[in-house]
């Protein structure tokens, strides 16, 4: 997916929440705004928003010297949603949909972001993925996928929102490999996130080799490459991987909050939908 | 008031919004967003967002040739005001606190806004300023103020809100100045647009001398600040206005809803207050 002209105010909210996050110091934060107001004309809205946004944190990061801003936050939610873990574990085993309520908590830890659209209420937005309708769900084609695969590829978005992908994994019960970002980029995991998130347990934790905010195939190591050419189930994961990977053609399925407009307006659903597509 | 970082992302969004107004060709639209990426770094963020507001509009005008994009906006806002003009005034008329009715009347106005924080429902926000109760409200003096004036200047702000300005000035019933910018500036009340609301018949219409979108002294014309420091009691209305002026020593009122949390903030009160300071 494409950058659109709506994306272009939104980075400067970005810059400005990632920039106070580093510092009170209201000059450094000017001063990163106007980095980044000479950095985007330099580049191609023809790119994905990930892309864009790798670049423009990685201005932030160089900056600053700061390189992982979002650390303590992606610890905090990564203990909350394991707090969660066993209940929702047990929701899962006593539903009698057992993969749709898997599906249901791997979307519901989607609402865990701090890129675009950064604000959420924890319990309070948990509970509603868990009963809302989702907008488009082809869980049907995704039973079949799953029941048939031999090797699957997850690929992994924030921190805190990794334990909820690990109930899903677990329930899927299949080989597994957890794709996660090579370096910090805003609040996706990175391995030692998995790890925190016990994803260990239950998944190959592999890196993308890229530190772009979405999947982008061509920032990707090839390494990963081949893993991502062998898988016969991809699973896609929130939205910074939506816009990388929604023009490829392997056997992918995303698993989504859409909380962002754009996104949404691609999809083709209201802002706020949860979809399995 | 100084503009703050969070006018920084907003200055993009009006961009955006005032681009699209002008031009559906996306490519126009970018290179216009990217001149303002190169414009904001120039400018101090010491001065009003009415000021940094003035050169990226001025800017967008010149790359467009088109000088005022809001005109037709304007004329639609003004002529659906014209037509709630008879009711509204009923309501005055009818009203035990004619002047808190009036006061009501010109704050309900002021819903009407394409600058920051543009998306509003005419009737139903309208309805809501009818009954909702001020923040800060300081109607005692007020009244007191407009009992003792023998010349009040009134600062208009946007086109379609003058018909409700109308409404208070005949209220008050004494010799008015209504003050209108010199060049349009988003939809900001120019000459025609103060006569289209009727404004001529219940004052004298005089402009700024200039077309920044918020009353900054300094850019004003000499023949407009001899009337103001000439005046015994100033109504400065909406936000543009307060961000210009509010630092200001002469005896004003501002009246205005605080639809941007940044003014709300200034002020000390909560998002989308009306008040009469």
């Amino acid at each position: 997916m494409k950058a659109c002209l709506d994306c272009y105010p939104c980075f400067f909210h970005q810059a400005l929440r990632t920039a106070r996050m580093i510092t009170k110091d209201e000059k450094k934060i000017l001063d990163i705004l106007n980095k980044v107001s000479q950095l985007l004309p330099q580049i191609s809205f023809d790119a994905t928003p990930p892309e864009i946004g790798k670049e423009m944190y990685t201005l932030i990061a160089q900056m600053t010297k700061v390189s992982d801003p979002y650390k303590t936050i992606k610890q905090e939610c990564t203990q909350k949603a394991l707090r969660m873990y066993p209940e929702v574990k047990r929701r899962i085993k006593e539903s009698s949909h057992r993969l749709e309520m898997a599906v249901r908590a791997a979307v519901a830890g989607n609402i865990i972001d701090f890129g675009a659209y950064a604000e959420f209420d924890f319990h309070k937005d948990l509970e509603t993925v868990f009963t809302q309708d989702f907008a488009i769900n082809d869980l049907p084609e995704f039973q079949e996928a799953v029941k048939k695969a031999r090797r699957i590829m997850y690929i992994g978005d924030n921190a805190g929102e990794t334990v909820f992908d690990r109930l899903l994994i677990e329930e899927m019960n299949k080989p597994t490999q957890f794709v996660v970002r090579e370096k910090p980029i805003i609040n996706d995991a990175v391995y030692q996130d998995a790890v925190e998130a016990g994803l260990d347990k239950a998944a190959e934790i592999i890196s993308s080799g890229s530190d772009a905010p979405g999947n982008i195939l061509s920032l990707c190591s090839d390494e990963f490459l081949e893993a991502y050419n062998q898988a016969d189930l991809i699973i896609s994961k929130g939205q910074g991987n939506y816009e990388a990977l929604s023009e490829e053609s392997r056997p992918i399925f995303f698993l989504l909050k859409a909380k962002c407009p754009v996104i949404a307006t691609d999809i083709g659903v209201p802002q706020g939908s949860i979809v399995l597509i």
